[in-house]
């Protein structure tokens, strides 16, 4: 078993040592004075993080609590929304909509697409046309499962000039922090992220924004909710607390984990996950892989893959495995088919290229002719960064 | 400020070293090997605790989570059921009945107070005269805002004679793990705890056990649910992972929490929780304090009392807080007329007769005359343990 682990999931991800530290400290009173400062601080910062001014709460969930927090709070059952979905997590998402009974239309775009703000009008005008224009519209950011970035402000443009009262209800769980995103400035109502993502964290909570108009929808809205009630839940926060015992220790690493990435600076956290990106494409692509994901919407936080014909998952896996290197998979119907590599959160190309070395170490190892070198060099060539950040790392900038 | 804390609310606890630096171990991929071991291993140590048999899910969420996975997985709306509250907790699970639309009889009880059997069998036989035979009975084990325990096992006999095919849904969540509980024995449907409490762990899991009985109603149940699907969650299980990305680091930590319980013995540790009770009820009657609880079914975990008569709980909490001592106030209706004490998880009856000697110096300041010294022999005497096993404390036992 390898001593150091290349953990290259799209979350959780490797957490800095600050962070991790951080998260072990002792518990407090979440409903004492420490607690509130803890809070209110990370809630600061996370506004900054999402470009907003909007509310913003924090629940004991992963992501997917988060998205059906995005639902049940805004939504009555028998509303008539639209669905966008490029892959699985699109999927949940809808799924979740349809298991408290709203009334889904689902445009399902092939896998390794986009979706476009075409699209999405004409599915809008649709859908008013049958005379059910959409309360609501689930969108995904990042798609984790076929590693595909949506053109989201295109698409939400889309929405705001055809059917300007459909609430924006958007999974932003493995996007935001780690690529240009501006909840206000794009009009986004709610937007829904996982503190295990890009934000250098522990899994444990979701984080998710609430515009005004989102709010005054919570008041007609008569899907059941209780834990994920976000009315509850914007009450205790005037008083810096949550209305049922929090992830504490989560929270501490996130408070530490915000400020490396406020020192760092939002902006060099983008060229760095673009960086990571554009190393995990071209090498992958040097050792013969067929990218997943359409090349213009590329994901910058995970990179899928097909796996080269003949080429074995499990047999694979355990060949990287054994060099160290953890990747993942294929969801659902990419089972066996596909594999990601996630670059998010505290990650360099460094640690990109050191995994498209032990993949192709490991095709070699199983008899396939591939160029290791060659592929190292690409990737390092494609992840190179500004000279004067090259060497920026999040650990580095905080000066742990 | 103070340089060391005695945290002593209910939840969460404070945390032995080795469970913190556990859940500061580096993250792994939530679908793999290591992860997969972690949680059977988890899970199999869980059902010893709960002493059952039936399977045993981990949720990423507080323990009102687990309470709404109790309610949403096993009702259909309209379904009759009979609510048992003794206090906040209690009016929290019928709440959340009452918001899944469930047809809720509630029963409450004084306030400082337990139910009796005598007066659940009533309730059902009433229910049933109406016509509308409790599909579920919600019972809370341990009340948190009043420091009462319920004599479950009586009542719980008492269900099964009345109405034996009544669903046994119950609030384990701070008294389970620190005193006697039988899940199997008492032939208890569904039972929920979580994290923070007695099991030393940070928060952010809840724990549930479903029994075969309570599998077959969740066919039939049509309350909406995603996030808390338990037959999703037992189906992953199946292959050691969870539907949803969890808490990886809160669960590393309660993995070595349940090891050190284990190692200690559940016997010992209860009579540790009784001497700590006993401890607190001393302590703060002889400080001039009121106990809420009536004194038979006082809780083992957390001790409520009365502020003396012009007491105010701002000014006492201020002091308590200066000399390092973080107690709870009262919850809803009792905020500022009662204090409670904490005393779960890695706690011996030297940290509650800390707390008692923090008190009585705090009101002392206040102008108070109480014997402070009296107060902390009392407190010591009564929370004296045997003498093989004075000096064991759960960091004592393992070894750290």
């Amino acid at each position: 078993v390898p001593t150091t682990v290349n953990l290259r999931i799209p979350g959780p991800t490797p957490l800095p040592d600050r962070v991790r530290e951080a998260g072990a400290q002792q518990m407090v009173n979440h409903r004492g004075p420490e607690f509130r400062e803890l809070i209110n601080r990370v809630t600061a910062r996370l506004q900054t993080a999402f470009v907003t001014r909007n509310d913003i709460l924090i629940l004991t969930a992963s992501g997917t609590g988060g998205l059906e927090a995005a639902v049940v709070n805004f939504l009555s059952p028998g509303d008539p929304i639209l669905a966008v979905s490029i892959g699985s997590f699109g999927d949940r998402f809808a799924k979740i909509a349809t298991a408290y009974g709203a009334d889904v239309t689902k445009v399902d775009v092939e896998w390794g697409q986009a979706a476009s703000a075409d699209l999405v009008a004409r599915e809008l005008r649709a859908l008013a046309g049958n005379g059910k224009p959409a309360k609501a519209i689930l969108l995904t950011h990042n798609e984790t499962s076929t590693g595909v970035e949506n053109p989201l402000r295109e698409i939400v443009a889309a929405v705001h000039a055809e059917s300007p009262d459909t609430l924006l209800l958007i999974d932003g769980i493995s996007g935001l922090g780690a690529v240009p995103f501006e909840t206000d400035g794009w009009g986004l109502d709610v937007v829904a992220t996982g503190s295990q993502k890009s934000w250098m964290s522990p899994p444990g909570l979701a984080m998710i924004s609430v515009s005004e108009r989102a709010w005054k929808a919570t008041e007609a809205a008569q899907m059941p909710r209780f834990y994920f009630d976000l009315v509850k839940a914007r009450k205790s926060m005037a008083t810096g607390e949550t209305p049922w015992t929090p992830a504490v220790g989560v929270l501490f690493a996130m408070d530490v984990a915000l400020e490396m990435l406020e020192a760092e600076g939002y902006e060099h956290i983008f060229a760095r996950h673009a960086a990571c990106a554009a190393a995990a494409q071209s090498g992958l692509t040097a050792l013969g892989f067929k990218l997943f994901a359409q090349p213009a919407h590329a994901s910058k936080t995970v990179t899928a893959a097909w796996l080269p014909e003949g080429v074995d998952w499990s047999a694979l896996n355990k060949l990287m495995r054994s060099r160290g290197l953890v990747v993942a998979g294929g969801q659902d119907r990419l089972a066996g088919q596909i594999l990601r590599v996630g670059h998010l959160g505290d990650v360099t190309p460094d640690d990109v290229i050191a995994a498209i070395e032990v993949i192709g170490e490991s095709l070699t190892e199983l008899g396939r002719e591939v160029d290791v070198a060659a592929a190292v060099s690409a990737a390092r060539g494609a992840g190179a960064m500004p000279a004067a950040t090259e060497e920026r790392s999040p650990a580095v900038v905080s000066g742990a």
